[in-house]
């Protein structure tokens, strides 16, 4: 499939937790992220390995990444991965190999590189990038078809669908990373589609299992990002939860788009997978029906065909406060199938950038809603529960319809396939937090 | 109507073009912008006095803020406004105070100040702030019933409208500042509601006037700003010219909103017109009909029915190639009055931060475009024309339903009122270029 020796599924690390079965963090992964160890610190970034983490910086000024490019090493000071990102899909591949190089068994001075790992254990992530502007879509044909068909009964999938990778702008200063509690928000709601309205906490909160793509280089404003190239910009993936207040989208959402609904709050998981680690799952993209109509030229080549996709499990699980006292673990209320989006994350990205508008290194775009055809793939409790219509009901005798307080949704991603080694995504979670 | 010195019309500066009759740049008024003189040399902080440019780091390096806050002095080394805006109202109040002072007839020491200006003429400006989230909203109630009754002439205000300021996410990464070639974006559009789509360079390509409002000191997330207290966060207006690709528009907007017929660009104008500046021009909120709802309690309080609206006259001009190589002079097009706003700035930011989003000092929110009842106040092509249906006849033989290549907008706004000295906002200006 490719050359790239990072990605060898015989490649084992000295570090071995990352040689365990399940861990979502393999030598073959080497996700980038940011964390801090104390607080008040300022935050450095770091890669995944097993049950450590590898400090960038550390290990650059211990004089392991001599030689890389300057770009590549001074973006290691900053922050946040936005400036790493800026280096590009090269810049990226550069540090990756030499990563992958030091955390290999084969590596002769594995004392030198133990001396700038830390336990997982004992860092808190912190939003991996700074992110100027955050996109959100509608790629999945299964979730605008449930949700249009709760909305616009008799129209549920609207006729520009199959043509227009449907997105919107979302709220770039309220993305938090997983682990951030999430105050569940107050707005104006009405119980008739013609008012009048009244105000107060949503009673209808709900999550919204997501894949996100971080930019790495972007184009300068008016330049479009052609289909074939639009992978060379994306640095990698997180999974996105778009918590989304139903109650206040139902009343706020005509005719301009969700808004208060959903920039209250965007949970982010912290590890950035990269375009790199995921070459060995990637799949065609979804396969068209006989009926549905051909994309235009600007969103159609062959290499996406084949390969746009990516063979991604997720999954959502819900810890009530109830079980969290009780020593009950988490319960799984889906499981996603991301190989079904109707469009690829090229795709996505190659419209939005189709009338010239500018990506910037560290900008985000995530997919929506990633549900499937079954009743236990849809990625949010509005489908899952059909508008609160069929409540689910929980091993401890709880039953939900939407996010009670205390409620706490933990998302999970890996990949796997025969002949590679699984790679995971961590989790993205967030706790609600009553309103006040 | 207050004991602020800095708006006194009695008020006299020894820049002798800022005591002429019709400038935007009287003392009264000391906006904020950034600029440059030699290209390629960092973007500095400037306030615009009659033809000249206070240059502020200069003024402070030359001592003459000494004793102003720690913070603003060093707000002053920063390329955009936003490490000002940051310092909140009372930064950009003592900031305001003393330029004030050196600026005046009265001012002993003018040749230190006089030292500090550059000519106008010799700067070119550059974006006032880095933004970080960019939002518009919809609150001209003439507007939003315009398009309404175009779009859905069954339903032309949606029941929402005179209880939530609609509002929706731009892109931050495609404002641009006045003076900046805007291309004919590249869309899909569709001649038939169900399709099928073309993919070309969007014939209907319009502008939209708008007002934008940037935020100074933010909240934290998940705590709202009241609406008392929302004008505490605002440093300043500019203009807006929110560019509009119809015939994308309405292709690509349901269900989520307009996506790519906006975000290939939003010009602003570049000098910031302080909230300080705006005090003698402020109005009440527009009156309510007997049959209009009262707004919800947190968008209702006293002051702002008495006082939230702001006095802006605002005018679109146009000059199409044609004209500018025969030497004729732009045509005006409209002329809007910014009073007739269904909601005020203070209501839509309070609600923007009601569910607990957070807004941070640069942030930018515009008010949507500003139109009037009658059809000279319309502040678009898409009204003015109606859809296409009454194209404009040009002084010289020229008709335009939508906007040509080479066509410049020109949008200027001012206040004036008996009483007090005239003050302006300059230009916000964009010609076409064709698509490629």
């Amino acid at each position: 499939m490719t050359h790239d020796p990072t990605i060898d599924p015989n490649l084992r690390s000295w570090v071995e937790a990352a040689n365990a079965g399940g861990t979502d963090f393999p030598i073959q992964n080497l996700p980038l992220g940011c964390f801090i160890v104390v607080d008040g610190q300022a935050a450095r970034s770091g890669v995944a390995i097993g049950d450590r983490v590898l400090d960038l910086r550390a290990a650059r000024d211990a004089g392991l990444f001599d030689g890389l490019r300057t770009d590549v090493l001074e973006a290691l000071d900053a922050e946040s991965l936005t400036p790493l990102f800026a280096t590009g899909r090269t810049g990226l591949a550069a540090l990756r190999r030499r990563v992958s190089e030091l955390l290999a068994s084969s590596f002769a001075q594995q004392g030198r590189v133990a001396d700038v790992l830390v336990p997982m254990a004992a860092v808190r992530m912190t939003m991996p990038a700074e992110v100027g502007d955050y996109t959100d879509f509608y790629a999945s044909i299964d979730h605008a078809t449930n949700v249009g068909s709760m909305f616009r009964p008799d129209n549920p999938l609207l006729p520009n669908y199959k043509h227009v990778p449907i997105g919107y702008h979302g709220r770039a200063s309220s993305l938090v990373v997983s682990g951030t509690a999430v105050k569940r928000p107050h707005g104006q709601t009405s119980a008739k589609p013609e008012g009048p309205p009244s105000w107060g906490a949503s009673a209808r909160l709900d999550y919204e299992l997501e894949v996100g793509a971080f930019i790495a280089g972007g184009n300068a404003l008016g330049h479009a990002i052609p289909l074939g190239e639009a992978e060379q910009h994306l640095a990698g993936l997180v999974l996105v939860n778009d918590w989304s207040a139903r109650d206040v989208q139902t009343w706020e959402y005509q005719p301009l788009g969700p808004f208060l609904a959903k920039n209250f709050a965007t949970t982010l998981s912290p590890w950035v997978v990269t375009l790199d680690a995921l070459a060995p799952f990637r799949v065609p993209a979804r396969t068209r029906e006989a009926t549905d109509p051909a994309p235009l030229p600007y969103l159609l080549d062959a290499a996406n065909e084949r390969a746009g996709g990516f063979g991604i499990t997720l999954e959502v699980w819900l810890q009530t406060a109830k079980m969290r006292e009780a020593g009950d673990a988490p319960v799984r209320l889906s499981q996603g199938d991301f190989t079904r989006m109707y469009w690829t994350m090229a795709q996505m990205l190659a419209h939005h950038a189709s009338n010239g508008c500018n990506m910037r290194p560290g900008d985000l775009f995530a997919s929506g809603t990633v549900s499937g055809p079954t009743k236990d793939s849809r990625g949010c409790l509005l489908e899952l529960t059909w508008r609160g219509t069929e409540p689910l009901a929980l091993p401890n005798g709880e039953t939900r319809t939407f996010l009670a307080d205390g409620d706490e949704v933990i998302m999970r991603g890996w990949c796997e396939r025969p002949g590679a080694v699984r790679i995971g995504f961590g989790e993205c979670r967030g706790v609600v937090l009553p309103a006040v």
